[in-house]
């Protein structure tokens, strides 16, 4: 297809197009004159996965092309492109700092038998966010943070089961980040629901 | 005790907690001479509210100053308050769009038999999330989302729970803000904690 055909159905502008073929985030197309390219199904893909991520998630391009080339260098190792695709972004893309609350963390991870490389950038966030609600007076031991992990436990069987048909690890990578990214504010409008609706049974009017 | 006193203890920068007091989202001190006047633990409490609203959330001053307005307007009614301050907050903070996905999203709603506000903005939040994915080519029915309502269903149990020994409706509504609000990254670090160790045991290197 061309450049137009694949700004038409990817919903990506021509020029944003052009912007991502030169800083390397979109391999060029296939040349069939001096000033036309062939664009395939490849790269339609490629664009909605770096929609989602520049878009939808708000990370820099540089990050992104972080993400995408990572992906690319693993292809023949399923856990360790999907551990790229869904260990490779942190909540709050900044780089991390050691929150006291990490060994609190650490023997959380343990606890539940998780394994969880040392570095991953969600452990970061977890015990950022416990330092946080420590300082707001809402302090929460690993006694009450155990079964948030369990539903955890079964959300990601959830998530994994909506890779087991992707034969392609390459695609399933894709997929992942995708589902990691995107399901996450449907998630939590899915609990503010479900929240209202407890209230409601305890407090009735 | 003193605005200094009130800046150390709260973690809040005089200048700020000055703008705060301009602005009417914290209410004036005792006045106890000229230049100086004498604040409390309500004004503690309700800093650390206002922090949280802005500082982590990224709420609009505007926006923080509705949500603690309607607070005080429902101090007599649980789950009134409980639903205002679980409901008040878009994922996102932005107005909503009627997406195509809302019908979607209502029948989602009665089959699973919740309680919740036609206007909510969860509904919006969640109707955009599956539009979005929809057009990346990932779309997600009714019977992919059922078990995940499910599972925040039972997280909504451990959230209520937590709001169960507070007497005072306006404490456990400040509460419900503070868990809604900084519990969601540390709920989405866990996930992807749980992804990471669920696709290791699929996928053993």
């Amino acid at each position: 297809m061309r450049i137009s055909e694949l700004s038409r159905r990817s919903g990506v502008s021509v020029t944003t197009i052009k912007y991502y073929l030169r800083e390397g985030l979109l391999r060029p197309g296939r040349q069939t004159a001096a000033t036309q390219a062939e664009y395939d199904d490849q790269h339609l893909r490629r664009l909605r996965l770096i929609r989602a991520l520049t878009g939808v998630r708000g990370l820099s391009v540089s990050t992104t092309r972080e993400v995408l080339d990572a992906l690319a260098e693993h292809t023949g190792d399923t856990h360790r492109l999907l551990g790229l695709a869904l260990g490779s972004l942190r909540v709050d893309d900044e780089p991390a700092e050691e929150a006291p609350e990490a060994a609190e963390v650490s023997a959380l991870v343990e606890e539940l038998g998780w394994d969880v490389h040392e570095s991953a950038p969600a452990r970061a966030t977890l015990a950022e966010t416990l330092s946080s609600l420590r300082s707001l007076g809402v302090p929460l031991d690993r006694r009450t943070l155990l079964p948030y992990a369990h539903l955890a436990e079964r959300t990601a069987i959830l998530d994994l089961d909506q890779l087991d048909d992707l034969t392609d690890p390459l695609e399933a990578a894709e997929r992942a980040l995708l589902l990691t990214v995107l399901l996450e504010p449907a998630l939590m409008a899915l609990r503010r629901m479900a929240q209202e609706n407890e209230s409601a049974r305890r407090h009735p009017s």
